[in-house]
């Protein structure tokens, strides 16, 4: 933690601060230039950042110089983290992982053949929403538990693993036992009551990127999850809030990059969610394996015009499969595969 | 809504979107331009926005007419909404309502002596945490429970009502036995299950902007409430984030005329959670009831030196006294009182 | 500076960084913490600034801890800045002063029409484009220095001093010879060749804030022209682009406070650009005062539908009389005057 | 055009814009519902554009329907644009065009030096600038002309074609005798005057996206330079503002396929400038060609401790060529080459 004291702080101002840092047990650097005297404090950084340092007299500035999470740093552990989520299936290791299908579970019979195309071109995860957080109260919630249930029936027809949001802490237990990961949608990233419930269950956690919060905000929220015991957390990129509005959100692609080199924890990428424009998802899909990315999770529907939700942005399974032969030639270009 | 469709669409598209139009109960207005044909669909928005018209063949763009709320709007409801909360205090009438005191309720003393200040400064209602939502699972998260009994102490020692935020959707009975108006945070108020709950709590419920959504998703989500049956919301715009990083936030004061302008419920301004700074929250706070705003809700701790969060923003008591003053003239200069 | 070294950093590494340091001229201090090592750097900012220190092995991240601009800066001159235009008007003293006027200068009579009511109802500044910048090549792109001389008449007219904008540095001595006040555009507040030929005519200078430009950004442009010699420069925060669109602009009412706690210059508010919707601009006119700016500046047009650009958010001179006495009456609520 | 009218608009109102419509030659097509009354207008969309309707009596909004650009448009032209530069350098084609070089052109030998190293690797256009913009009167602003001719010796010792940045109308002719491609930057993007002046040269233009200006903002000023008969348009993505902060810009990777869906002109990505951190530029270089790039500029410094500018973003010379190696196996993964 770096103090920067005003031009005019007076020696009593000075004191004051190096005293109460003292009382913390921690140790005071001073710096004086011939503009202003700066303070560095040697210690926890836990210690340090919960004192209001700011407020004191005489304080212009303090700057924190540690990141403030822990064990989702690459200084906490170098080697990436790889999740196995069994049936073969590895998150974070060589092989890219590509999640697939429709944005809500509406029926059986259209999931069933949802799972099965996707599962032909390739896809390991089936993804489906039966808890849909919709900004309208009027519009299609999810079919709840039913949704559960016709999930485990695409398990065990098809062999795909399955994904699915957790909205409510009382549905926690539920979803787990359905669930093959569970998936905090990006209005509860900073649910932390919730996060803290998922880091109790042990089951893999896909995390999505609040709309607008940073990348530090995001490795904090899975540090949430894995102070609680849950190592299991994959970081989902799915586009941020910004002031253009052709497409749904701005896909941050440098991020890929950015918590690779921060954070050992897999990464994936929602190009469904960020663009919100199906004719758009092909190219930012080849982009975000280009960048790095562990996997992506598409949204597929075999009928967007009868689409309960989101149809807009979904792939034709005949699409879908297209793309995954260009996907598979992009992963082989940059030594993965799929 | 409005069918923009592509230069090129053919016939059969047309009459393919014509068709799946009426099917729906709805009426097509047709318009066909030099350049391209143009479809306008009237009829209830709902059953209309539930379609994805964009991914018809043909589609170049939709666009929505209506707005999709309907309880919160100012074409349901003429007049302002008056919310009634006890002790003679209403928000929303000619009176602007002053909400103060600590981030977090730290301990009894402490909060008993603040309450007093700021009733005598003028405040009505006392804020302070209980549960405290907090980036990193390593910072003090609030006294639970016991932050609550305090807080009903200090109601009982000065008259004061009193604020508090619910986290958890399984406090929801605990808060609501504590406090007079419960307080959704900015993290959660696209946290739809928490909504419905406080919406069928009746107890007013102080709705706080999601720091990146729209006023349009603002009161999208008061409507979540009031859909529930409890009608006494009132909106806080407490600052948006955007690229700016002088301050904590960005205040959108416009934001308080253009939700009047749609609006019927009443707005209040969160000035020291928007700055991040307590030597901006005067100006602030003084331009937000300049701009129309309902009531302001400021932190004010004596020591901000050990506040145990958000010192950087806390007022001193003092401080607080002297801004009343000038609150009360401006107030007067727009026609209000204090 | 502060640079911050990787936790692994080698004794090597830190004794380049120091070599380097010293060879500058400048003053390393280090500190070795139990985690990581850090070098403080004393020395004149500028220098220290010119060096990408980041690029050295074993650094992670280098802060900067003094500001980059100068003579802007309240270190730099305590007192404000008061700008003396002439006709006994002054910018940045106890008199709040209102520039007011059409958005482009469209006709003779019109221009003059306007001039008179808006000096009737109090305004001393007349705003008006010769040039105006527009998004597309197609729009109306104003008089050009037929509007500068119809300017010049209507100043003649009633008094008014003229404020209009430069955006072609090849028009510089044009519209310094008709103008009091040169405007810089926001779309133009990095052209950096043309904010230093402001900064040589002497004139005063209006200095729109860019629409993504934080305070900092907006200062150093500012320094640009205080560079050259030319210390007359009026701030204008006229909304920032933010996510939210239903104001054209999301005006920064805390950049106010925030700009004068680094500046001593005049800092004036333009609503109307900052809302783009007529409806709104009385509430954050009022609010920019209450907020301490020292001016507003708002188009006016008896005839809005006519308009050849920006009618939309554009006052009818009654409204804007109306608001002139609301305006006055908040002045003196915060003991300043009109 | 769509005017939506308020619920309660009367019918002298809605006249009144009907009037007004037909006045302009125009043709409203009136659609009467339940809740309001909506007015189609249809006619040459700039007509319309022009008509500052939201002010009339009883209109809630108006929203355009067509897109304002024309000549930039994909409606205007269905096949790519192809640009030839040149010396067998054509962009919008099948090859994917890399251009790399430094940020500033600093001294003859060292610009010789990487111009070689780049020119090996594979680039193929040499990019340097004479004229730098910087946010900061007092660093280094480049070298004028005398940088000019040592590009122009690159060029003729390495057979690179060159891109160079203009930043001062007046220079104009100066840059055009020496760059093969002229290159406007962000911060000028909407310097509509620089727009028109370059639009009159013929030159190929590099237009880079302003940091906060949206795609359709963006092909306007594209649409600026080609309204003067300039059709050698190149669109640069090189990241937008956001609140993110760990990278200096957020590359907006879906803007790539955007554009494309609405423009015939080439578009290339500026990885550097997007990151701020060399770190970061393979993975979104990979990134970019990955999403349909035509193109890469890249910062290439041999020493990037002694740059006189943006250090921190520019590779190795042997970074540069590791990249190029895989950037030409991603090339090549979707169908095109280096």
């Amino acid at each position: 933690m770096i103090i920067v004291l005003r031009p005019n702080a007076t020696e009593q101002q000075i004191n004051h601060i190096i005293e109460k840092v003292k009382k913390l047990g921690l140790k005071p650097m001073i710096s004086k230039g011939a503009e202003r005297t700066i303070i560095g404090v040697i210690g926890p950084e836990d210690v340090i950042n919960a004192q209001p340092l700011e407020v004191y007299p005489g304080v212009e500035k303090v700057m924190p110089i540690l990141k403030p999470f822990k064990l989702v740093s690459r200084d906490f552990k170098r080697e990436d983290t790889i999740i196995d989520l069994g049936n073969g299936v590895r998150i974070g290791g060589e092989k890219v992982v590509i999640m697939a299908g429709p944005c809500s579970v509406e029926n059986r019979e259209l999931l069933i053949d949802i799972a099965k195309k996707v599962k032909k071109a390739g896809a390991v995860i089936l993804r489906g929403g039966a808890f849909k957080p919709r900004t309208s109260p009027y519009s299609f919630q999810g079919l709840g538990e039913e949704g559960l249930r016709l999930l485990a029936e695409a398990k065990k027809e098809t062999g795909l693993l399955v994904v699915t949001e957790l909205m409510d802490i009382r549905d926690t237990a539920l979803v787990a036992k359905y669930a093959d990961i569970i998936q905090i949608g990006a209005r509860n990233m900073q649910n932390f009551n919730l996060l803290k419930e998922v880091g109790q269950t042990k089951k893999p956690v896909l995390l999505k990127r609040g709309m607008s919060c940073t990348i530090k905000e995001f490795l904090m929220s899975a540090e949430y999850i894995m102070s609680e015991g849950n190592f299991n957390v994959i970081l989902c990129e799915r586009g941020i809030r910004t002031f253009e509005d052709f497409t749904r959100f701005t896909l941050d692609i440098g991020a890929i990059p950015a918590i690779k080199s921060q954070s050992h924890l897999p990464v994936i990428v929602d190009p469904s969610h960020a663009m919100g424009k199906w004719g758009l998802v092909p190219a930012v899909s080849k982009a975000g394996i280009a960048a790095g990315a562990d996997g992506l999770i598409i949204e597929v529907h075999p009928n967007p015009e009868e689409a309960l939700s989101d149809g807009a942005q979904s792939l034709y399974p005949e699409k879908f499969a297209e793309l995954m032969i260009e996907l598979r030639r992009v992963a082989e270009a940059i030594g993965r595969e799929i």
